[in-house]
């Protein structure tokens, strides 16, 4: 058997696993290949069936892109995790665009679409996985998307952040998510959602002793215009 | 049996229909009610499992609602196709809130969504039609996003269709959607696809003979701000 190494980490990452013959065990073992993407590669581009992406170590991002190259994350895949959305193949009604970039050198596992298609036909259980993960991804977009189309959260916050420092010449604010929320009539959770995504993206950094500090404080200054 | 009389609507509808057995048809059947909606009304305000939703006759209309009561249309909902969406007990990774309103008077089905849900537990087939319904909106929703986010195509169409009506001192655009999205600097299917977008919003009416009339210019210069 190919890639029989990789057993243990498709019975973490699939429930389906002990229900596959051992045949489909076999199709999807020897379609997989393990993959280290570097820091900052490109590794799915839209257009293509790239495969179901198990992280192991390190994390990927998953974007939009305009004509433009505007980008717009939608969330990133952390170890342990799986991204879906790469395997067009399997997810027929799924007709959008999605870029995916590997943030930090990672350690993956990509397994190969149409393999993994093969067995959804066979075995409801992966068919119901599969959708399963792009719906709850379908929910994390929606976040994004309902903080930068009605409550422009980013700008305001970004907004609040550079004030707050200029005010105090600090690069830090001491203040915890839920009075920040009080201040910016938001909600504690809102707040802390936002500070999570800019933490993610390097604009600043979190921590319950030395409070919120800014990193990138052209970004944020981009972000508040 | 209850509700035989919708028998032909679910075999039409629920391509998983004659894998049911007996006794799942008939919970289907009992848990289904024949509502008419006046036009306007709201029929879902995202807090509860409102049902599966069919559309007989009129439409409905899908849309997110900020804090502070600005909506974004997310789709439309015509006869012959479904609401899934309504049904957060059959999708228990959809966490997001989304309303529906029917936009004219309506004739629906409304399946219970803790009947589909029992039988989609013993019917992969069922789970799997329902996840694909939510995945393909998906898709939807993603482009309406892009549209808004990336391209303002929304407001630059607005604009230009409000700049040329004044240029003509005429309430109707004869170009045709090539040369319009040439003006612009645009794709002529993005152009198609906006249109489609405005006309079916009330904003303006498109026709081959008279080409594009604007009936809605409050709406227009709302969107050009």
């Amino acid at each position: 058997m190919d890639n029989k190494e990789l057993i243990p980490l498709f019975e973490d990452n699939f429930p389906f696993w002990n229900k596959l013959s051992d045949y489909d065990k076999e199709t999807l073992l020897a379609s997989s290949q393990k993959v280290q993407f570097p820091k900052g590669m490109n590794i799915h581009d839209g257009n293509t069936c790239t495969g179901v992406i198990l992280v192991r170590t390190g994390s990927l991002r998953l974007y939009m892109l305009s004509e433009d190259g505007k980008e717009i994350t939608l969330y990133r895949i952390f170890p342990g995790e799986m991204c879906i959305l790469s395997a067009s193949c399997v997810l027929q009604t799924v007709t959008f665009d999605v870029f995916v970039d590997s943030e930090e050198n990672s350690d993956c596992v990509v397994v190969g679409g149409c393999a993994y298609e093969a067995i959804a036909r066979r075995l409801p259980e992966a068919k119901i996985f599969a959708l399963e993960s792009a719906v709850s991804r379908f929910s994390d977009v929606m976040w994004v998307m309902q903080q930068i189309l009605f409550m422009s959260m980013d700008k305001r916050l970004a907004i609040f952040l550079l004030d707050e420092t200029s005010k105090n010449q600090s690069d830090t604010v001491r203040l915890t998510h839920e009075q920040i929320a009080k201040y910016m009539g938001s909600a504690r959770e809102v707040v802390s959602r936002m500070l999570k995504y800019f933490a993610a993206e390097g604009i600043v950094s979190v921590s319950i002793s030395d409070g919120i500090k800014l990193i990138d404080r052209k970004r944020l200054r981009e972000l508040a215009l």
